[in-house]
């Protein structure tokens, strides 16, 4: 696998733009960005377990359960189109359908449709229209325009996020670009999340979720706090064949290349979400191992890395090792407090700072030196099983 | 019921002290503080969910479990002697005996233990041991020594949190006294909780226990982040019978009064804490109504007070109901967003922000007035059922 220049255009067939359209009120801010695939590209998605969902929520939830493929994804910052109701639905058909039109044979129902921003709002249809027309004069392959569609759905987030990997699939060349908005709004909540990702692998619909679905859990849902899951969270994926792969249509050894390939691309998104929050100067990464259960080792990881004490700790290069304890104890995962060892990593070495239970000797000075680097990792091992999982955020300062 | 002045040395029998002993490094600081009852007083007991246990937790859930009885609380600030092993556990029984020997036919397990302050310290016992011999010297049962015990329990509390009140049982006056310690750290995480109440109630051990640990659920335990609780929250009573009520044994209208009684102490102590957030203006009330059960009323108040957003909004004085519905939404409880009402409520009035699901057309002039009073209640309707439930919290600055 290697890591190509660009985003969301760097797979075959795939043009995006991004530019201003108006929904925003500072008047520099991008906050319109289309990404169309040449021919039909398969799709799924995952959305927010939110009971209050967006429009554009539901709007693409019915298309990834009942449809195999789409064409296009058009999106917005600035106003959430959340909480609006039955006018809320009809702006999206609206929105999708001013995508759809400028294409011969394209429904709305080919147009997948996300928003972030103001919830509450309705979405300022003439703007959205004239900057759908606007997007698809503007579509174009490069780099730059990747670029643009990963600025353009940016709100609270002070860095735009986009990644793109290649992988060899039977000899053929498969890439897979991906960007996505998301950061620490006024901590532990986060804002919205929205990915899109793009790939020219050929592959069959329910292998496509399959994979999707399996990756979110371990990379986005690993770096909010439990259940803060806003109205509008999204990740959609389109494949669109072109890179002429053999269809992956099982679970056999290119499957799981595609797959593994799709991970490094969520794992990365996410981790620049977590590192992006308001005021946060680092990325901070909790490793659990020997945990009970899955379920368990999630609890672990999530606990200390959500942990303000932890957090403000980590930004104080202050090993403070009770915090990390006590948040794993709150965590309602199971385990012995009493043979627990924690790790603290970074570039700048690896230090036990617990080991069963109890505190070592451990040189302040050198546990300062480690936390000084960006990122941090806990390392935490419960002992008590075989699970582990990992969760991201930042610092807190 | 009449509230009086003072706070645990206003029921008959109980004297207490606070002083400076040495623990903390600040040399104006009060770090130690004892309540003693004349007579054996009827014990109960909450204890931290945590799994990490400070020592003094070990101890005095193991008096509570097993005694009828206790006489004395003895408590320190400064060091939490959690994690601290076998040391800890020992050094608990010495700080307890250092109260005992003081009085005839006193032994340790006559003296509940509660610390609070620094993870993973050592308690410095020579500085404990003559503390408790000073403490001894300097008890009272005047107000004012109610009001140095409430000082000397503090950490991170900007003011001491006391209270005392008095009702008539079968024509005979109890009075029920508490104090507590506890306060917001770095959001959402809550330092420790500790609560200390003495009432000359007569009462059988079996009804003490159940009226403490009815009260907690609902009110200590709505304070924080599900799950944030420290490795040293307790809150521990003694009922010492000097009132002279006939004996309360059963669940009758004496034992309602009781009941009752303890339940405004007990709110009163966790909504002081709840307001006492590092940075906190004002306390904010969430009450849910009309959620199908009494866990989805709790984790629906608990959600929308716990939101940083929500709080930002309170801080703010900005009727955001979106961030509050928002909130309601990952709360994990089951309710139908498009049916919900929405009410804000102070002195200054109320106010219908969202109605079946919609936003009001209400004044936002009026809801920023609202919002500005203290304490500023929210007011959530899921009308999924009958249950309620209320928690506290504060705003964000």
């Amino acid at each position: 696998m290697i890591k190509i220049e660009g985003g969301v255009t760097a797979p075959k067939g795939f043009k995006a733009a991004g530019l201003r359209a108006g929904v925003k009120p500072t008047a520099t801010k991008k906050d319109m960005a289309l990404i169309v695939s040449e021919c039909d590209a398969v799709c799924a998605g995952t959305f927010t377990l939110n009971k209050v969902k967006a429009a554009p929520v539901k709007w693409d939830q019915a298309i990834v359960d009942t449809r195999e493929t789409v064409r296009a994804m058009v999106a917005n910052s600035g106003v959430a189109n959340a909480c609006t109701g039955v006018k809320g639905m009809e702006n999206c058909r609206i929105m999708a359908e001013a995508v759809a039109k400028h294409y011969d044979g394209m429904v709305a129902e080919d147009v997948l449709v996300l928003s972030t921003g103001v919830i509450g709002a309705q979405l300022p249809m003439d703007v959205i229209c004239k900057g759908a027309d606007m997007l698809v004069d503007a579509l174009d392959d490069s780099v730059q325009a990747a670029d643009d569609a990963a600025n353009a759905i940016l709100t609270t987030d002070t860095r735009k996020k986009e990644i793109a990997v290649q992988i060899e699939i039977d000899g053929t060349t498969v890439t897979i670009g991906g960007m996505c908005k998301g950061a620490g709004m006024i901590h532990p909540n986060m804002g919205t999340m929205l990915g899109f990702i793009t790939t020219d692998v050929a592959i069959n619909k329910e292998l496509l979720v399959k994979a999707l679905k399996g990756n979110i859990d371990d990379t986005f849902n690993m770096v909010s706090v439990d259940g803060d899951t806003s109205t509008n969270d999204t990740v959609v994926i389109m494949a669109n064949g072109m890179a002429g792969n053999k269809l992956i249509d099982k679970e056999d050894e290119s499957f799981e290349k595609f797959n593994q390939a799709l991970y490094v691309i969520n794992e990365y998104l996410a981790k620049s979400i977590a590192g992006d929050g308001e005021g946060a100067t680092k990325l901070f990464e909790v490793q659990a191992y020997g945990a009970a259960t899955k379920e368990d080792a999630k609890l672990l990881s999530k606990a200390v890395v959500c942990s303000s004490l932890t957090k403000a700790a980590v930004f104080g290069r202050d090993a403070n090792w009770g915090r990390i304890l006590c948040a794993m104890g709150y965590s309602g995962a199971e385990f012995d407090p009493e043979v627990v060892d924690i790790t603290l990593k970074s570039e700048a070495g690896e230090l036990a700072i617990v080991k069963d239970g109890v505190a070592t000797d451990y040189s302040e000075e050198f546990a300062t030196e480690i936390l000084s680097q960006n990122p941090v990792i806990a390392i935490v091992d419960a002992k008590a099983g075989a699970s582990s999982a990992t969760a991201w955020g930042c610092d807190l300062t």
